[in-house]
């Protein structure tokens, strides 16, 4: 990876990563949008994710206080908008929430994380810190992982609907928000990253962010394969179902 | 957990959470010293575990440099010393390269960490950022699972000679070293947190890092456990054995 790549073919690149790398590929995304999952299963996932959708609004306040312009913080704060809410829009936050207690968990418990995999939260929080310490190309480059989020949302709506009746549609709202809010996330990002990464170090740079996001979901996913399907190995101290 | 123990007390608390949560108790370290394990799965465990051991020393730096006492300075640094060794001392991380070598790895890929498994990052670096995070105190208290290493050192030293011809004697001087330096270790910070956590609030943060800290060594082997034990489920980009 020596070469300068054309912002194009940077593109392509990180598409390929995604192709490659994302979670759509994972034996539990595949179970879960296939019918596979049982109510308890599905509340570990709704509970442990619920720990990743907490953490959103944290990890893009801590890429904006990193931007040093204001337009690009001015479009940067839209997702913090989105996932925390504000007095008309509860926001993507309180409709995970809904999720959760339209699985079945109870709202406070969730909140509260109890029962979170040790695992999820080593994870997400690694996150966290990748767009603390890492370059705000890196950091920004992680996020295109919702490059390739429409396709596994579609799946795993339709999935949860044909599947999964004790699921009120009610509960599913967060995923139609997330089908039009991720786009123009990432039209935005993805403009940034092809603008911004110039030499050929950079664009080998926003590759790795974009490895280290799509293991970043894959991990969590792992974590909720070990300790909740047959054989299953829940942790001490975290949800049973 | 609102009164106040005794530094006894407390003492038996502790030991009471490593009882029940030290991973001696995981199906991993079971499989390990049980004889069950071939040998790639071991190579995995020993790639995996030199990450661990690597960040060690920068941990156990994390804790020096929080510490305004120069006594307890001086006896701190003394783990840095044997991790990293000097002129006349190879020093753990240099022992663990050698068990490394010594089950077939690479010396230089372990070193380049090529195939480690992301979670085992993820989880290492949460030890790291814990510790450089959190109070003094709790920072000291994490290293308190070393109260219990004696005895799963022994464990996995007799079930490695037993059960695994391939391991050469001179690649297990790693554990022979631990059952004397951690002794010493463990003493030294027991008898700090005993005497500084002095109000039923400290002795809570106490025992919540150590619980972490047993976190932190479960999912570890959780990892391993669900990437290379049957049904094997390697992440992308991992180890193959």
């Amino acid at each position: 990876m020596t070469r300068l790549a054309n912002p194009d073919e940077l593109e392509k690149r990180l598409r390929a990563i995604g192709a490659e790398r994302y979670h759509n590929h994972h034996a539990f995304h595949k179970l879960l949008h296939g019918g596979a999952l049982n109510k308890g299963q599905i509340q570990a996932w709704a509970l442990n994710r619920y720990y990743y959708q907490s953490r959103i609004p944290i990890k893009d306040a801590a890429i904006l206080a990193r931007m040093s312009e204001r337009e690009l913080r001015r479009v940067w704060r839209q997702r913090i908008l989105d996932h925390d809410g504000d007095d008309k829009h509860e926001g993507g936050i309180e409709r995970w929430l809904r999720l959760a207690v339209g699985v079945g968990l109870d709202r406070d418990d969730v909140i509260a994380l109890k029962g979170v995999l040790p695992a999820t939260i080593f994870v997400v929080d690694a996150y966290v810190n990748f767009v603390r310490e890492r370059s705000l190309l890196e950091a920004v480059a992680s996020s295109l992982t919702e490059l390739f989020s429409p396709t596994i949302i579609s799946e795993r709506v339709a999935g949860m609907r044909k599947h999964y009746p004790f699921i009120a549609e009610e509960a599913l709202v967060y995923f139609e928000h997330r089908l039009s809010e991720a786009p123009r996330d990432v039209d935005f990002a993805l403009a940034y990253v092809k603008r911004e990464a110039d030499t050929p170090e950079k664009q080998a740079a926003t590759a790795q962010a974009l490895y280290f996001k799509c293991d970043v979901l894959w991990a969590q996913l792992d974590a909720l394969h070990h300790a909740y399907v047959e054989p299953a190995h829940v942790p001490p101290g975290a949800f049973v179902p």
